[in-house]
């Protein structure tokens, strides 16, 4: 079973280089219980179905698959939560580790994180000067919640 | 998009030819919103992840892949909702269609339905002599609320 170990940070964007060679995702998810997530992400011509388990620490277990675009039109029009998640991600390399920042549009534009994956929970990493607080253990923070409380409505 | 398009019925075993030639199936499902299905079905060594839309009818948009049968595994044991339905599944032949007789174990044995998929939602179909009930729009017949009411706890 894959294992998706990951950290997640806000973003001071004054420090960050300007960023370039973004890709968009579009994501929506099918409504679960909270135990479970179930994604649907186009990026270009590719698209993913995923499942994530439960969160524990900062592990959690993950079932990712290659789909059929077209096939992830359709879920995201016809079985997904609205609204859809909208952002442009960003790689930038940085001690060894490749750093994902995600700058969120629509509802959830103003919003930026960066998320780090690890190999396991403990590995030590050294923190870009331009990332502020983990948000790691936020469940706003969740992809899944931002479609149901968006930036837009946070106070 | 894939549409499903299938009518369900109760079987008198007593017409019924010995069924030979069948195959287990074991599936559970990822609690979701009663809109949408998540299933994960392993049969002999093959393995699939099914998304179902809401019913229509006798029509539900369909979204099928082939998974690792490790992933499946993993997913039955660790998200899927419990007690997972087994089954025994045997394919008939009977004037151009091919009905799918489920012989249920576990927590629903006993129950033996026969399914049999359409092309199109008015098709005429010669119904053989030993269906019964037509169970197609009875939602305790959906294998996915056999998990939470299976057989054994009917009246």
């Amino acid at each position: 079973m894959a294992q998706e170990i990951e950290r997640k940070f806000l973003v001071d964007t004054v420090k960050l280089a300007k960023l370039t060679g973004g890709k968009e995702i579009r994501q929506g998810f099918i409504p679960t219980s909270e135990l479970t997530v179930v994604r649907v992400r186009i990026s270009g011509d590719d698209a993913w179905l995923t499942i994530k388990g439960k969160n524990e620490g900062i592990t959690r277990s993950e079932f990712e698959y290659v789909i059929p675009k077209l096939d992830a039109i359709d879920m995201l029009n016809e079985l997904c939560l609205e609204p859809q998640v909208m952002k442009n991600r960003y790689c930038v390399e940085y001690c060894g580790y490749t750093w994902e920042i995600d700058v969120f549009l629509g509802d959830n534009k103003g919003l930026i994180v960066a998320e780090v994956e690890l190999e396991h929970a403990d590995d030590e990493i050294t923190l870009p000067e331009w990332v502020t607080q983990e948000v790691t253990d936020d469940p706003k923070y969740y992809n899944v919640n931002l479609v149901r409380h968006p930036y837009k409505n946070w106070n």
